[in-house]
């Protein structure tokens, strides 16, 4: 049972409250679904920022400027970075943590930072949980930063009403991020470090691969934004952007169905979850592994062993 | 029903049979898990490597130079490819397509290109099972060649008796790398484009993290190869390092143990993606998208619509 305390703190943005809750979201157990069914009605107010692109491209000095920008204007900002760990040490890497601790003594930021190794498949459950939480105790802005090199990764960052790509003008890394799937997602580009030589090129370069979507007048069309994140040069123009986006979701109702589509995959993965744990319980664990010898061996196909499977399972629900 | 001669022809590696087998795998309906079923027993005999790395490292042509090197020892070559596709031709990016293009004539190898958009979780399986096929046809040396970005590129690479990491001396990479998860997963790293300046500065960094992995004497240590790929320097090396894990696998019982890991993996993936399409039929695909308004506006939880669907799920097995 989840206490009352910690709702009550939580919705009031006390800040041991929220981390615990974050916490709590993150391992993923009984008592996270249980917290997150009891705040619903107090999430949906905070407009969700993702921002990916490949690693090194800048993203973590885009997300701090922007940060600060937004509070400027008086915003509260929720920042869930999400850190691929390293295997040796189990942790982030010492750069991720530690590259906010200019804002951590103003309360109008919270910034978490999560692991991606051993998180098997469940990042972007906790992730999108993390941030209701956020949105519960009352943060403006939410905005999740991810190195976009992965399934989970760019299923994060779609988990926002604004999606964007930030990439850096070196050879290639147009086409690694069409590749990886990046091109579709953004709202809209960032070409950070803009200040190098190739940088007009890759702008060009971009522009016209961007000029094969077909698009209308009604159409949202991705425009590009220049920026100099170390220098903080480019930042109100993506803050520009995202209003701008916004208000586009909003003339449109696309902003609606938006929502409805994340909330659909949402509700899939919980459930999809929920099944996966009740199907590979102890003994069905031990039992496939007592079949796989066998299998190895080219005795028993793994095919007829899935079978028996789910046969057991649906005997025994 | 699968054709009896389908099976036939694939067994005795007849080119359109394997390309038309494969075609079956990478539609995953119940023709593929038939098909899989039928040449369980013809599967196992050939050695599974695997390639990744980040994008650019030079893996495609790794792969080429080591598909050659193989067919002079006339071993002959099955190779999987998986391409992120483009979003907008919604084809493997031309540049990969051609890659092989001087050995199509050969009869001893067989390319496949995979892609990844789209495909909505299921790859590895898809690859896995294509590699089935492959063995079945009696490829004896199988490689899959992947981009080191994601967990399902990551599984893929896994898939493997072993598994090669491909890096390139810029700065960053190694980092990078290591963010990723790619250093955990490599049996021996290769250091391509080594006639670069910063190469051994590279090496060494390298050196320095894996000297922080704990090992005793019958650990297997991961070594680092120096290649020039372009220029075919490196490829003995890396043939011969493939060998060397190969007996050590042998020496230790890790072959098979390893092979044990993989089956179970498997058999979990083939599982879940069977409950997975019971699960979302259209009756309770309906259902929920008629719930998706009320939780964008906060009048139901997620979780509790989850909760529903699953007991929905259970009273109708």
């Amino acid at each position: 049972m989840i206490n009352n305390d910690l709702i009550k703190n939580l919705l009031n943005n006390e800040r041991r409250a929220v981390a615990r809750s974050i916490s709590l979201v993150e391992s993923d157990n009984e008592f996270s679904a249980e917290l997150l069914k009891r705040i619903y009605t107090s999430v949906g107010r905070a407009y969700r920022i993702g921002i990916t692109g490949p690693p090194g491209a800048g993203k973590s000095t885009i997300t701090n400027f922007l940060s600060k920008y937004y509070r400027t204007k008086d915003k509260k900002v929720g920042v869930i970075a999400v850190d691929p760990t390293s295997p040796f040490t189990g942790g982030a890497l010492l750069g991720d943590r530690i590259r906010m601790s200019e804002l951590v003594n103003d309360k109008g930021i919270f910034v978490r930072s999560m692991a991606t190794r051993g998180s098997l498949g469940g990042l972007s459950k906790k992730a999108v949980d993390a941030a209701d939480v956020l949105d519960a105790a009352g943060y403006d802005i939410i905005i999740f930063e991810t190195v976009g090199v992965g399934q989970s990764e760019l299923d994060i960052a779609q988990a926002a009403d604004t999606t964007i790509v930030v990439l850096v003008p070196e050879s290639g890394d147009t086409v690694q991020a069409m590749k990886a799937g990046l091109m579709e997602i953004a709202d809209f580009f960032v070409m950070n470090k803009s200040d190098r030589p190739a940088s007009e090129q890759a702008v060009m370069a971009l522009k016209s691969i961007l000029g094969l979507r077909e698009h209308n007048a009604d159409t949202w069309m991705p425009s590009i934004i220049k920026s100099i994140a170390t220098e903080n040069k480019g930042i109100n123009e993506i803050a520009e952007e995202v209003d701008k986006h916004h208000q586009y979701l909003n003339n449109t109702g696309n902003f609606i169905k938006r929502r409805e589509n994340r909330a659909k995959q949402r509700i899939k993965d919980i459930v999809e979850e929920k099944i996966r744990r009740e199907l590979w319980g102890e003994s069905r664990e031990n039992s496939l592994n007592s079949s796989l010898e066998n299998v190895v061996l080219g005795n028993l196909s793994p095919y007829h062993i899935a079978e028996k499977i789910i046969e057991d399972f649906k005997k025994n629900l």
